[in-house]
Order: C-alpha cells, then sequence, then structure tokens
C-alpha cells in the first residue's frame, strides 16, 4: 500500500525546492548554491516541525528526502529557459509546497500526541519555515510578509481544517488531498485579484523590500 | 498557588509579541503579518530553549503561550495610534522581554539540570533568541549589535545573577522580579544615557542598518 | 590519552569564532557583540548537529566551547591592527572552520549511529551553518551562495571522504587531519583562482551583496 503521508511530504518538499532553487538562479548562485538553497527550502519547516516533536528530522533519517531538492536543482538548471514567467512560476511552486506541508506538518503533529491547537500550530510553522528560511537567507524581506496578497492565512485556513478532519474520524488520502487543493487555490487566487487583509496599521504604507527580485 | 515562573514567561512573552507586533505595523505588514513576527519574537528565545534542554517547546505544548502574541496583535491594531513615541516604545517593551526572559530562561536550564555557566548562557540566549529572529526576519541589523546602548550585557548581568542567587539557595519570585527590573533599568537607562562599550575595533565607525526603520 | 575529535573541534570553533568576532569588528559592533557574533559562528553549526542528532548541544554541555569565542572576541581587540589583509584574513579563518567541522560533524552523526549518507549531509551542514547564521544576522549575503568561488564543494567532498573512511575503517586522528587539509587547501585555493561551478542560470549575472563589507 503507498504511503501517501510521505508522498504528499516529498512532493511539498519538491515545490519548495524548485522555489529555493528557482531564487538561486535569479539571483546568479551557482549550482551548489541552487541545491543547498532548495534543499534549506525543501527540508528547513520539516526540520523544524521534527524537533519540536522530539524525532529525528525526517530530512536525515530517511535519505530519500534528499531527492526532491536533487532533482530540483537539475531541473531548474535545465529548464529554467522554457519558463516564461519566471516571478509567477516561484510563486505557484511556492503555493504547492504551502499547501501539501500545512496538512502534512498538521498531521505529522497529530500523530505524534500533540493536540489539535498546537498540531495546527505546528503546521502553520512546517508550511511557513522553510519559505521564511529561503528569503531570509537570500536577504529579502520574507513573501510571507507582502501585504498585497494572502499567504499565512490559506496555510491556517488548512491546517485547521485538518485538526477538525482529524477530530471527527474523517481524516483520509482524499480528504487531506481536497484541503491542500483548498489552500493553493486560495492562495493562487489571492496572487491573482490581490486579495488582501487589513495592515496591522491602516494608514501606513508597505515598505517593499527594496533588494527583493 | 500562583506559578509565578509561568506569569513571568508569559509576560515576557507579551512584551516581546509587542515589539514584534510594532515592528510589523511600522513596516506595512498586515494583522497576519503582525501576528506572526510577534509570535516568532514572543516565542522563539524560548524554543530555542526547550530544544537545547530537550523537552517539548512549551509554545506548543501550552497553548496558552499562544494568547500573548494574539493579545499583541490586537492591541498594536487598536491602540498603535495613541501611541506617540513610536520607537521608543518597541524598545521599551523589547526591554521588558529582554528583563523577564534572561531569568526565566535561566531558572528553566537550572530546573532542568545544566550547570551554572550553561544555564545562564542558555538564559541570554533566550532573552536575545527572540528579537535577534524578529530583527533578521525583518531584514535589517540586529538591535543586539548596535553599539550605541548596550543590550546583551544587562541580560548577561541578569541570568548570572539568578544562577549565583540558585546556587546559594536564595532564588524565589521576589528576587527574580528584583533582578528583572534591574536588567530593564539597565537597558533602559543605557538608552537614555547612550551608555556604550569599547567597539571590537576601537577606530571604526559603526555601520549603520541602511534599512531599519 | 588526547580526544582529538574534542581538540579538532575546539580549533574549528574558534577559527569560526574569529570570522565571526571579524566581520563584528568591520561593522563596528562593540566587544559584546563580537563576542556573540563569534559564539553564533562557532557554536550555532553544532547545536544544529547536535539538536538533529538529539543530545544536549556540546556548546551547553561543555563549558569549555564557550572558552573559543572569549579567545577569539579577545584576540581580534588586541591583535586587529596588526592584520593587514582584513578580508582575506575572515576568509582564510572561516576555511579552516569549514574544513574541521565537515571532518568532526559527520564523525559526530556516524557515532550517534546516522547511516554514512545523512552523517554527510549532517557534517555539510555543520560546516556551512555556522558560517551561513554569521552572515545572515549580520545581514548580508551568505559567502556561501558566491558564485565567484567554491564554497560547499570542498565541505561535500571532506564529508563523504570521511564517512568513506568510516565504512572502510580507515578512520584515523591522522586520516581525519589530511581530509581537513584538502578541503581547507580546495576552499583557499579555490579564493586565489577563482574557482567556479556552472551557474544555475548560465546567462544570468550575479547579484552582490550590496552591503556585504
Amino acid at each position: 500500500m503507498v504511503d501517501w503521508a510521505l508522498v504528499f511530504d516529498l512532493f511539498g518538499t519538491f515545490f519548495f525546492a524548485i522555489s529555493g532553487s528557482l531564487l538561486a538562479a535569479r539571483r546568479g548562485f551557482d549550482i551548489v548554491g541552487s541545491l543547498l538553497l532548495g534543499s534549506l527550502t525543501g527540508l528547513g519547516g520539516g526540520v523544524i516541525r521534527d524537533l519540536v516533536i522530539g524525532v529525528t528530522p525526517t530530512a536525515f533519517a530517511k535519505p530519500i528526502y534528499l531527492v526532491p531538492p536533487l532533482a530540483a536543482m537539475v531541473l531548474v538548471f535545465v529548464l529554467v529557459r522554457v519558463v516564461e514567467r519566471f516571478s509567477r512560476t516561484l510563486l505557484i511552486f511556492d503555493a504547492g509546497g504551502l499547501a501539501l506541508f500545512c496538512t502534512t506538518g498538521t498531521l505529522t503533529a497529530l500523530h505524534a500526541g500533540l493536540n489539535p491547537v498546537a498540531a495546527a500550530a505546528l503546521g502553520v510553522t512546517t508550511a511557513i519555515g522553510g519559505g521564511l528560511m529561503r528569503d531570509v537567507v537570500a536577504n529579502r524581506v520574507p513573501q510571507l510578509f507582502n501585504p498585497h496578497d494572502i499567504y499565512a492565512l490559506p496555510a491556517m485556513l488548512g491546517a485547521a481544517l485538518i485538526a477538525v478532519l482529524w477530530q471527527v474520524h474523517w481524516y483520509s488520502a482524499i480528504t487531506t488531498v481536497i484541503v491542500a487543493a483548498i489552500v493553493f487555490a486560495l492562495r493562487v487566487l489571492s496572487l491573482h485579484f490581490r486579495w488582501h487583509i487589513p495592515r496591522a496599521v491602516a494608514d501606513r504604507g508597505y515598505e517593499p523590500p527594496e533588494r527583493a527580485s
């Protein structure tokens, strides 16, 4: 039988790794830098999740987790010229990672025995952690804090939905995919329609990340 | 009976969360960004402390730790216009978190069985960790490294005092409050009087954090 | 009998701490900032390594690990004017830390029972982690990602060599020193001859770290 949780987690790792390797390409890093930024983005959130739970991080326990970042580095190196809308590509893959990791992160935490509130919080941490580290290491203001669209809110909704489905015993591979699809759709639609929520201070403008590229 | 260690820790979390939400407001982040930057600032130091000790981080073990960041986000959203001296407000709350966390961090480490030197070092790490992550994530040179006042030194003094008080069995809620008050006073006075200590290289100027705001 | 693994680890910590304290000096931080940036650089990689393995980080378990950062801070304060070629000095010490930590990190992971692939990956993480945190905290694009020389590649080679030597039971203090010397030589030669490897995207220039100094 297929271990769907592992499959979803590996795809989430791959999507985030693509976003990291694309950012590395945009910044002119070399292929090892691309591999490392992809690995940090794809594996970083899960390492934090596993350290909080108290188990050996899967990135170091299961060598198969090193495959998605390697594949992402190669794919970006070979195919990056094919990709036309560069900026959006990074955001779409990032949204895919976000959608999968908020579900698998919450589920891993629930399996480990955390209470539903903590599990959802850890799921959100898993989902936003890798992208946050990617942007911090590449020295730009994290995408997470861009107030012109919504980023963490869909992940929060997805993590909460998974915690509720778990509580009412409706959790399955299918409901997980549906929740991930909702999170992905909300994130991408917010990019397209520039959905946003109130500022922490309404009358103050956003300071754009000057060196972001 | 009141669990004073928990009370102090929650207030420290709240003070640091205010400083994070204020920085989010200043940068024009939205309310979710304000909640997340407040959470990272308020909970980040304690998560590192608990991971080093080897226990489940309190931020994920006790849901009550999610209340201070939520309260901080709401307070900043509602009251930020009332606050006149914006810059100083952030620094004062940051000083409150620093004062409480260097004491509670050291005590938690001593309770966990670390030797006094390591416990004091971990207390300092707890105290400066959240603010460091706040500034790094918001992409500015950490306040910690501003050489025009003293930041880590009061926390080091407070952590050392707590370790000594613990060794001579004079530790109590009252002595903790006194130590925290001393740390807070030293930090705030250093801001007012621009107390400073020698540079790592005396004849070289400080490169101000250009994008700090 | 001498515990060579401890000796190598302490020297690696010292070399990285020097690089951190030198960067602090260059940025005009004060002596406490120098101590803290040196500590983060020297101890950060090992803390991540130990957290992943699941043991109390040596930085907090063995007080002797606080000596190298203290010595580095004092040395930089006293001797920095003697040092002529400032920029290269930081890179040479950083290379020394990299060379020692990729070997000791991999060995620590192998001793803890990780499989060879994971152990090599954790050795690389240990080697590049401290310098990465140094640069991120000092708000510059990490040296690691500079495509004009090679940084992580020698560490990857060293970690892989150690894992292989371990597997064939040829591991000893002497082979460790030889591997570290190879890593150091490759890193320093790549700086001198500007060895580089393909970019993640070949026709796109590198965005230099504007505020790096």
